[in-house]
């Protein structure tokens, strides 16, 4: 059988279809034509998804579904997006036209829910029936499995790990609070913190970049060089993600916790500080569960293999 | 049916037994001889559920069976005692030795867990299939229902609500963390917040009390009186238990969040700005699901209804 995935951006639609291993067999992406309304986008989508299907010499019975990964706030339940800034969506229904016009089933997630389910059904946390899917990029996402499922909240308004407060009174975030961890382990952030600190201290590697220009990549860069001022700020940054991830642990003590996003691709150099922080300040230390932490596998493909998983999933739980 | 719950502390153990309705018809205790070892404990409980049986003029077939609510991790699957410090107990299987005197099964869960449970099944948060129970008192602890069964994590030892931070560098927590919710929002919290004030500014109601001997309900009088230092310190207190809700509704975002614990007296006077502050800062505002703020409801009583619902629980799981 194969399965949709329709990764739903605010300039472009990336679609694909995969098969039950999660190899992707096709993929494409179209325009978001968001300025013509909502009801113009979910036309373009099911009319991609049936132009992936004939392009892929599939016809739609080989298809069992449609998953889409949305921006913003999602209702799984009602595949509804039900708030995403980025489109000036609100309450919109992605099921009723969608279906109607392709005659597949539609399931619909936030984008970092499909990834966290794509790595769970196909990527670096295969199997692990609790697991936690962090993306450290411009803001920090995730996702959450539990038991085997997609935890999502209700209406599907859970899961927004990067707007939990660890500083108080700490920068200010979009969200309308201080201090959330986003504001201290995305990769905005880590500028952030690199350019505070080339402000009290010049005598760093940081200094030749144009500082509207420095980006995170740069900051580890500086401190693989030895840059003393940059590896102050980037332990200290390793320290903030650390936090976050503790908490995590605390609340949900899962198998393994997954790191994606553009700060990921530092890869071991990441998971070492990361695993040693998780493992000294875990709640009740080695008396209790030890939890993996690795980088996320799906790499670009995540949007499409993380849509698609919402309908192998819908599929799998229909046979069981 | 009746079953029997048993709430193990560190110097006594309560035990009762409740109906279908959660009613208790008989309740006692016995003293914890944790002196003499676990296996004296375990024999004493097991001694215990059968006396209470026999009490209440019940027979053991009349008992569908006995939750226990345990201090620190409890692993429920396997009913061991994982880690409890203040008993001295690691790794301390519960269930073969009160299954095989009294003949009935045993299950177990942390005891914070428990009255998450208690409540759900027969308390405040009747019927609510996604809550929250937070207990405000000498630290803050709590439990978490997802789709209608209690979430422990992996091993048991997720759920712990208390140990997350949410100040960086704040005031160092027995879990060997800083800045844990529990080292601002629990009522010792609160206490050294009220003595911090003092130490700054003697013109207060507070100044009359024993600073060895202040209690949190010594703060909130003085500021019942109108004293303005006492004010302060209560509505900052609030705000940071707010803070550690709000993140719990964006991460978890439950239908409704209990407040227990010795704070929890406060009622309605605890539960406005919290109500407020949770509704204007979580996550997407009234985009989102709103969520209900309340006290617990079983009081005294939850650490016996709480055990003895994990019992009524798996009844419930058979029959369906």
């Amino acid at each position: 059988m194969y399965y949709i995935g329709l990764d739903l951006g605010g300039t472009a639609i990336k679609g694909g279809i995969i098969d039950d291993d999660g190899v992707i067999i096709i993929k494409d992406s179209i325009r978001t034509d968001k300025e013509n309304g909502a009801d113009k986008v979910l036309n373009d989508m099911a009319d991609f998804a049936l132009f992936l299907t004939k392009k892929a010499g599939l016809k739609v019975k080989d298809v069992a579904g449609i998953g889409i990964g949305s921006p913003g706030l999602v209702d799984g339940g009602s595949a509804k997006v039900v708030f995403a800034p980025n489109l000036k969506w609100k309450n919109v229904d992605v099921r009723t036209v969608i279906e109607s016009k392709t005659g597949l089933p539609v399931y619909n997630s936030n984008d970092a829910n499909c990834a966290a389910l794509g790595e769970y059904m196909f990527g670096a946390s295969k199997n692990y029936k609790n697991s936690i899917f962090v993306t450290l990029g411009t803001g920090v996402g995730g996702g959450i499995i539990t038991d085997g499922k997609l935890f999502e909240g209700v209406g599907g308004a859970g899961a927004e790990i990067g707007h939990t407060v660890i500083g108080i009174d700490g920068e200010q975030c979009a969200c309308g609070r201080r201090g959330c961890y986003e504001t201290y382990a995305s990769a905005t952030a880590l500028i952030r913190q690199a350019k505070e600190a080339l402000q009290k201290n010049h005598n760093t590697l940081l200094s030749e970049y144009n500082e509207d220009a420095i980006f995170a990549k740069d900051v580890f860069d500086c401190a693989d060089k030895g840059d003393k001022v940059a590896n102050e700020v980037v332990d200290k940054y390793y320290e903030y993600v650390g936090i976050g991830l503790v908490n995590l642990v605390n609340v949900f003590r899962p198998e393994i916790i997954l790191i994606g996003g553009g700060v990921s691709a530092r890869g071991e150099k990441l998971l070492k500080p990361l695993r040693e922080y998780v493992a000294k300040y875990s709640y009740a230390g080695s008396n209790a569960p030890s939890v993996k932490i690795d980088v996320a596998s799906l790499g670009n493909d995540a949007g499409i293999v993380g849509a698609a998983s919402l309908a192998v999933a819908a599929k799998r739980n229909q046979t069981e």
